[in-house]
């Protein structure tokens, strides 16, 4: 079964139908996860969009057989099945050489936006050669943090040590021709990984 | 003073320590906010970011003197006064064709996304040549929605008739150069702005 390595990242075409599995394999490990539709439209990507699927459906998350949607409010990946206690985050960008720094740590720790960078420059699709450009710029989309559990209270947010334990997983479904790239938060500077980052694994079905 | 006129918008630049101070001049209005930093970086804009701000301040908005963060994680707007219940939304995408035709309304229903659209249009900015590019395939920052109330209970979320009274307002202050850019919301299929969509008022100071 393939492997997402600790700190790193691996990246996955799905045709429509086809579906991913995500696997916390050690347990208490964040899995910042994006998609983008194939092709890429000329100006500017289709991407899985946090904040436009909680808009649309009221809630944070979607339920089981309801799907995230894209910046065009249409669905990419559905959830078909999470045997995880159902905790993932919508609401935290994904950790980045800034962030890094503001802890005191260096600029070049492990992050998710390099990451999805280096994923997508590994991504031979023609149509994507303008997404690299907007990535070094500082544009991400929001990701869908697998297994990271973050508290609300009131206005207040806390990320806390995950629920997942090892072997839970979740399974998305494409909705469209897409890719998904899975980064192994390599944040070690706060509880989101449980304080020890892991590797985790994938497997297409 | 000047108007944001009811359904449409204003757009406003600033120099570093400028305050725009955004009133709700009918009260229970929203106004849908960005901010762009000037010049714009030659790939892709630094924008005023809702989901790097809470990811950075653990909460959900910045309290009186502190500020929202760019996509870099940088200042970009600071609340110097707040008048109102301080109830704002960072949780909802701007309102767009594709949210109106989802709402059985028509896609020329007048929506924040355009207005976001037609106010870059206007501003003589060279460096700004490239946004609406992106605005046209469907990218749009996460605005700063004022004023508008977003009810939390457990993972699901509810759109409620804003708390603001008539004269409400919020000052900004500019940490570095920008646009600000204010959509007075459209919505009136939902109790987002009362059901009533109305003008409100901005001053710089």
């Amino acid at each position: 079964m393939p492997i997402i390595p600790a700190r790193r990242f691996a990246i996955q075409r799905l045709r429509v139908g086809q579906s991913i599995k995500v696997i916390d394999s050690a347990g208490g490990q964040v899995i910042d996860t994006f998609a983008f539709s194939i092709p890429s439209t000329p100006a500017f990507p289709r991407y899985m969009s946090m904040t436009h699927t909680r808009s649309t459906l009221h809630k944070f998350l979607p339920s089981i057989n309801e799907s995230f949607l894209d910046n065009r409010r249409d669905p990419i990946l559905t959830i078909v099945e999470d045997t995880s206690p159902g905790i993932h985050d919508v609401l935290y960008a994904a950790c980045s050489p800034e962030r890094y720094l503001q802890l005191g740590a260096d600029k070049d720790h492990d992050n998710c936006a390099k990451n999805l960078y280096n994923a997508l420059q590994q991504f031979r699709e023609p149509s994507f050669s303008h997404v690299l450009k907007f990535l070094e710029s500082g544009w991400m989309p929001d990701p869908l943090n697998l297994f990271m559990k973050v508290n609300i209270n009131g206005s207040d947010l806390q990320c806390l040590n995950p629920e997942s334990k090892a072997g839970d997983f979740i399974t998305l479904k494409a909705e469209q021709e897409c890719v998904v790239i899975m980064s192994a938060c390599p944040m070690d500077l706060s509880a989101c990984n449980g304080g020890e980052p892991s590797s985790a694994k994938f497997e297409v079905i």
